[in-house]
């Protein structure tokens, strides 16, 4: 690529994304230190983990309690200073998704995720 | 108010888009100072400050530049963990918004704003 620099957000956005639905252990966690920094905190309105090994607890619980759904990236991916911006859905493979949001993040120096803030723009009433 | 943390980002924003709409200069740093920790930071795809005078600098120059143009909140505002999320507008008082977009923003220990980062979801073609 002549230009890595303009799409990296997106492949970072991307590759966060594909973590979720890595159900395999063993690449999940080698997947999330790729993209994620030490560090790096997850924040949304029902759950929050840090570092790579309590963020990959955090998509392990989820991924049991919600089997088959796949979370997809539902926008472009914009970005500018540092930060990044998408929608994403998380449902069945196929048919409509069950919850919807959009995801804040910041990236660090080496271009890994530092931080994730989810917010919730649909949900299923209990 | 009985609950007046539940309550508290909400009135955040809309402190802080009032600051965007104070063209008297001694009450607009007033206000920016109330809203802003010491060492907020606003980041967007156009323009970028830090720190009290910095972001009353930038915030006066958007005034000059688009004389009678008002910011409005265009959604809730959506808190969690410290961070919020809100929709705004920006235009003239009456008739369409001209430009329109997302702020995240991050609440120091002390409840006052330590970031905005804002997207773009709407402006003109130049």
């Amino acid at each position: 690529m002549s230009n890595p620099t303009s799409t990296a957000p997106t492949d970072t956005a991307d590759a966060y994304i594909a973590t979720w639905n890595e159900t395999d252990a063993a690449r999940r966690q080698a997947a999330i230190a790729r993209v994620w920094a030490e560090g790096g905190s997850y924040r949304d309105p029902l759950m929050t983990s840090d570092g790579h090994a309590g963020i990959d607890a955090m998509v392990a619980g989820v991924q049991g309690r919600f089997a088959g759904f796949v979370m997809k990236r539902t926008s472009k991916v914009d970005s500018h200073n540092g930060s990044l911006r998408f929608g994403w859905s998380l449902g069945p493979a196929s048919g409509p998704a069950v919850v919807e949001g959009v995801d804040f993040g910041t990236l660090g120096a080496d271009g890994r995720l530092a931080s994730i803030v989810g917010f919730i723009d649909k949900m299923p009433t209990a």
